[in-house]
């Protein structure tokens, strides 16, 4: 009668884990889906306003001073955003302040309201990653508990601001870890990736489409266009990463007090923008990447996007980089077209996904973001640009507190364990 | 004048490292994906033939001895097969002898033509590695360098003969530790899948295709089912597993000599063909397979087909498990339209890579497989499922050499480092 009841025991102890994971996933997503959605709406507003009356962009640098006083005076224990939630989930501390999610709300939408160029994924994993880490007080879960919530949060609030639910759970698993990827938290991920997005979608929102009409049956000449597209995807990838760092550390050493860096940086900001005469360069920058789909852009787009959107976040405004990789990558494949013999929309979905795999090394999400967002068709060039880009750009990567797990080329062995720094 | 130099010996070093690759890439995938294709080839003469002259079953068990006297004498090395792959790559110890490939191959169509229940994954896998492995030692690579390698034999393998790349180099990264995901291999598993699949395509060979009609977007009942259909799946990868591994031990107890035990299995396997009066449970069983997407199918075909596959395998028969999973895994969703309130396709294609993950202890290689065979609408029903199919199958699975490296479920970290055995 033993076995019976050891098989007995083992259903419950596993219908309750379960059960657990289920219901935290469900909390989880609701928040933190609720929490993209609401961020989409007030970016949505902040954009329309900000392009329905341009003179708002001379008030970036009061804007910029506004909400580095914020952070300088009372969100100092949380100014580390991404990487703070990396490191977290990598070694356990110190439970995330719920002050977090707001506090990096206010400053995205202060940014994008008045003209600076960021993104907004880096909001929706800080507002994830700070609503789930509260519940690991609420219940006094454990270290490895701690690290699942962790991963719900990244990964819910990931997939409900980009309406990529698969995506948002493997991204959460394969961002900690360069080169590895472990499955503890594969279910909780999943779950609260697919909750939060189906939350999300209760508001009245809409995620942006992006269509390649046009995927030709690949080939060794297609096999070796993608190698070298990956090549410059992942150098390009390097080149955000090592200019957002340059930017911080230039802001850093000359100017000592941190508000007013970015008080400085948006004057300077709202200067480039009024002797360049367009908006198309700051924001998000969503009408121009769902260009690069349709005709090819400028060959120096990608440049400029690279450097207002280092300069914007180096100086210290809000927000997340994904959506400006985006941009930079789906203009530079865009306009590769008059070298590469591949249709232009698909040049720009493989920059699209390729440059952000190589800025924050997560190949294999970034290959499920190619078919969440294009579909399946092309998921052999983009699966392979990813994983190109993601070896070219080296260790490098826009979050500096990601552990070196595996090294890219075998040359690095040296330099496993360390973090990207 | 230092930098320049050490940065241009990384670009030298680097790129002399990716054209070994490249080009290793393009050898071992054009043969790997040749070979899948011969068998792809043979495998369906071997059908049409069986199918037409059903008299031929009878004579499995002389089939069953010629094959078990093959490997007794002459292939001893090479028997365990897929798990003597990945024991290669786990600990690389001794190259593997390139007899395998012919002899697996010959096993194999000797199987599916005198009407063995089996797959044929396993074949192409075996192929690819032992014909990756070669180069091994002509090169004279490192040990690191073998297991990237076995990983571009493995991949290529599996890659061609379904004509799904991406899902071959996933494949080979996640199924030697279970629970972990490392990327060492990650560009060479990708180049030799896709050039594999690429020249498999260049021979007159059809991968079949399979249409999920009917995609519902997906809510909490959607996500309710879905777990609780990942569950069943998991279950029944489990049986599977363990009704091979039980096979095979009888068959070990009560028959010394070995060649006797497909001859004393193939015998039983004619008689219950002839009683049973259809030839839909042996061979691949494509064509049920594909009807499962269309109507629902059988209560009982599903263990019908664990039963016969397990049996041929566990008697010592040559090929797969993967297709007879997909039977095995489609069937049973299929049937489930009864009780679930999801269209039959969807079902059907839930249950064929679920299945197929819960047995491999793959998630990811199956989510992006629904992908490849169905397309990107499914992605959260069948990523789901197959997640919840790998917790299920519990620390169980068909490749006995797989190593824990996350446990699945906590109160089993003892179980870390283990293989599954």
């Amino acid at each position: 009668m033993e076995k019976p009841q050891v098989f007995l025991d083992l259903i419950k102890h596993r219908g309750l884990l379960l059960l657990q994971w289920v219901l935290l996933s469900l909390v989880v997503g609701a928040l933190a889906g609720s929490a993209s959605a609401w961020l989409l709406l007030a970016l949505e507003w902040a954009t329309d306003y900000r392009e329905a009356h341009t003179v708002i962009i001379w008030a970036l640098p009061v804007a910029g001073i506004v909400v580095g006083l914020l952070y300088h005076y009372y969100g100092a224990d949380v100014v580390k955003g991404n990487n703070q939630i990396i490191e977290e989930a990598l070694e356990p501390q110190k439970i995330i302040p719920l002050k977090m999610a707001p506090l990096v709300f206010i400053g995205t939408v202060a940014t994008h309201l008045f003209g600076g160029s960021a993104g907004r994924e880096g909001t929706a994993v800080q507002m994830g990653g700070a609503i789930a880490d509260q519940f690991s007080s609420w219940f006094g879960l454990r270290s490895l508990d701690r690290k699942i919530l962790l991963a719900m949060g990244v990964g819910a609030g990931f997939a409900s601001l980009f309406g990529t639910p698969v995506t948002g759970a493997v991204f959460a698993l394969e961002v900690l870890i360069i080169g590895r990827m472990r499955y503890e938290a594969l279910l909780p991920a999943f779950m609260a990736s697919i909750v939060a997005n189906y939350v999300a979608d209760l508001w009245p929102i809409a995620h942006t489409h992006y269509h390649i009409s046009e995927v030709p049956h690949i080939d060794l000449q297609g096999v070796f266009w993608t190698l070298v597209l990956g090549v410059v995807f992942g150098l390009t990838a390097r080149l955000f990463s090592k200019a957002t760092h340059f930017w911080g550390n230039l802001f850093k050493k000359y100017v000592g007090y941190p508000p007013m860096r970015p008080f400085i940086g948006g004057a300077i900001i709202a200067l480039i923008v009024y002797l360049m005469g367009t908006t198309k360069f700051i924001g998000l920058g969503i009408p121009t990447i769902v260009a690069s789909f349709e005709q090819p852009m400028g060959q120096a787009d990608f440049l400029i996007k690279i450097l207002l959107t280092s300069f914007t976040l180096g100086a210290g405004f809000k927000g997340g980089e994904v959506t400006p990789l985006f941009f930079i990558g789906a203009t530079l494949g865009s306009a590769m077209v008059w070298l590469v013999p591949l249709p232009v929309g698909l040049l720009a979905g493989m920059g699209f996904v390729a440059v952000f795999a190589g800025a924050t090394n997560t190949p294999l999400a970034c290959l499920i973001m190619g078919v969440e967002l294009f579909g399946a068709e092309s998921i052999v060039y983009t699966g392979l640009a990813c994983v190109m880009a993601y070896l070219s750009s080296g260790h490098s990567g826009i979050y500096g507190s990601q552990r070196i797990g595996s090294p890219k080329w075998r040359h690095n062995t040296h330099k496993k364990g360390q973090r990207l720094g």
